[in-house]
């Protein structure tokens, strides 16, 4: 026997996998529970797609609510299924006793793409703590890779950090902004500016919208020189000298200015256009160093946030008793809480 | 010697909690940025000055950035210092290269405090990872505990996760909100409704002021409804029947509703009804035992999510080669990243 046989033999792929990979869409959806339900068989479904991801380009949307995020998604998926692309979609929920429909009730248009075989759409729910949403929705985006999606839209409900660290899952960010709603200030203070690749000013026959165009170009130069300035210190991968300010990928440059593409997704307009912007920033993250090394810079935070996550779900199993028993010593002043934690990671490595 | 002398001999408190402890200005402000920087004697800091800490009245500020926070802030630090009281106030920022100067200029006008010995003010900056802003806020609000700060308010800029994440350290939650920013219906989508222990609705003097508060307590009024059925499985603490639409700790209950004042804190409207609400939540902590219920599930989550730093921190120090070569593993492609965070997690334990 061959030693690949061997190894075959040794490890057979989860039949859902391998559904997943014969483009079961009932398959992909029962992986897709496992994985958000982080059933115990999610790790060997996402070891066996694994191999078999990497194609698909990834965009996260965010933006506030008001900005007209969702009526924009659902005609980006038109554009692309025109262009025959199959597409996924991963709409992240903020699980919450007082939201519940009402937020999903905002998407319920992008539903008459679900009788669509070409679109998979799902929902993703937080979970608890904060890391596991973003861990959650790449894990997805994973499937929906290896199923065969050619585009996977992330798309998020509001602008808060955990939706930053959601679209760091993303190859490319799409920030969706609209006139009047105090929008720019608002993405400054969110951090958006940092994480944005692709602007969208939707309602763009709105009062205001090119106050706000000249705001977001404004940002933007002047994001560009702080970020020069504080070079790699800040992880940021854009250096080099400013292009100006050009809203376009500019060829003899690595440098990617976020273009603003003005549209009104409710009539369609500018939809094409700004999905020509995602195309030339995927194309941008694989031919440039800049854009490699920025794709090198996520894997590595996803390494460690997951090592993270991994490491205190070991200790929370090993430790779980002792974990109940520092808190209750903690709560009675017998020890503090510095010296407790320095006792259980001393306890874990003795496990 | 006697068992104590000898314990004191072995550990001698570290000369900058001794300053805080002495109540020295300069000391505490050293120790707050030893501990924000994270150098290697934060620990110790801490440790020394736990058991001097319990005694302070936390209150965490939150809202968005239109609805008048600092003033309100501002508003508050007056009449907690008619009453007597020493106040801390810990300003949480996030530090992007695109806000810098602006966010900290709307709290110029707090600065008038500043000359006062009985305040003390101190910003928080964001660092690179989201759970190192709330440890940070909450060891500083030990420092101030221990320097003998009667309140500790710790306001923040924004609504998001990370912010929901800070005001958890704090005893009491306010929520900051002002008519015709479309605050409620963002307020649910970030998950504010859960974490509200007194509503501030601000600017009470404008159109809508009246229609926010009612919408505040229909939505006040459905959310007890579905923590009461969703029961102890989400980790409230509120239970029992809901005590109709009233807006104040009632006597005969347990069940804290949060209350809803309406303030002009650019008049100092307002203001001292809504310290008064603070002070009758913080004797809901102590006096029931939904409150000191509360307070032990936070302590919890506290210790849980310092263990999860200690292990990353400790896992990053033992592991940085590894880490690396993990990283360039995946991005080859020779492994999966799932595969590798075993990997990882097995050498780490056997260090």
């Amino acid at each position: 026997m061959s030693r690949d046989a061997a190894v075959l033999w040794l490890a057979p792929m989860h039949p859902l996998a391998e559904g997943v990979l014969a483009h079961e869409m009932r398959a992909c959806a029962r992986a897709m529970r496992v994985i958000d339900d982080r059933r115990p068989d999610a790790s060997a479904i996402l070891k066996d797609l694994f191999p078999h991801t990497g194609r698909a380009t990834v965009v996260g949307i965010t933006g506030n609510p008001g900005a007209g995020k969702s009526t924009l998604t659902d005609r980006l998926i038109e554009v692309f299924r025109k262009e025959g692309k199959q597409v996924g979609i991963i709409a992240v929920d903020p699980s919450s006793p007082y939201s519940g429909g009402a937020i999903l009730g905002d998407r319920i248009r992008m539903q008459r793409h679900a009788t669509d075989p070409g679109v998979f759409i799902r929902s993703v729910a937080t979970r608890g703590h904060m890391g596991g949403l973003s861990r959650s929705a790449r894990d997805m985006v994973r499937v929906l890779d290896a199923y065969g999606c050619d585009v996977v839209l992330v798309e998020t409900v509001g602008v808060g950090q955990d939706e930053l660290e959601i679209t760091r899952t993303a190859h490319t960010t799409l920030v969706v902004m609209a006139p009047g709603l105090g929008d720019e200030v608002q993405a400054i203070k969110a951090g958006l500016m940092e994480c944005a690749d692709v602007f969208a000013v939707n309602k763009a026959d709105k009062d205001g919208a090119d106050s706000t165009v000249r705001d977001l170009e404004l940002m933007i130069a002047l994001g560009k020189d702080t970020m020069i300035a504080a070079g790699n210190q800040r992880g940021h991968t854009v250096h080099g000298r400013a292009a100006g300010l050009g809203t376009s990928f500019e060829k003899n440059s690595e440098v990617w200015t976020p273009p603003i593409q003005k549209c009104i997704a409710a009539r369609g307009e500018g939809i094409a256009e700004l999905a020509a912007h995602l195309d030339r920033h995927r194309e941008w993250t694989q031919n440039t160093e800049s854009g490699r090394a920025r794709k090198r810079l996520r894997l590595g935070e996803e390494v460690r946030e997951s090592l993270r996550e991994a490491l205190i779900e070991a200790a929370s199993e090993r430790l779980s008793d002792e974990l109940d028993l520092a808190v209750a010593r903690v709560e009675r002043r017998e020890v503090d809480p510095y010296s407790a934690i320095e006792q259980l990671v001393a306890l874990f490595k003795s496990r």
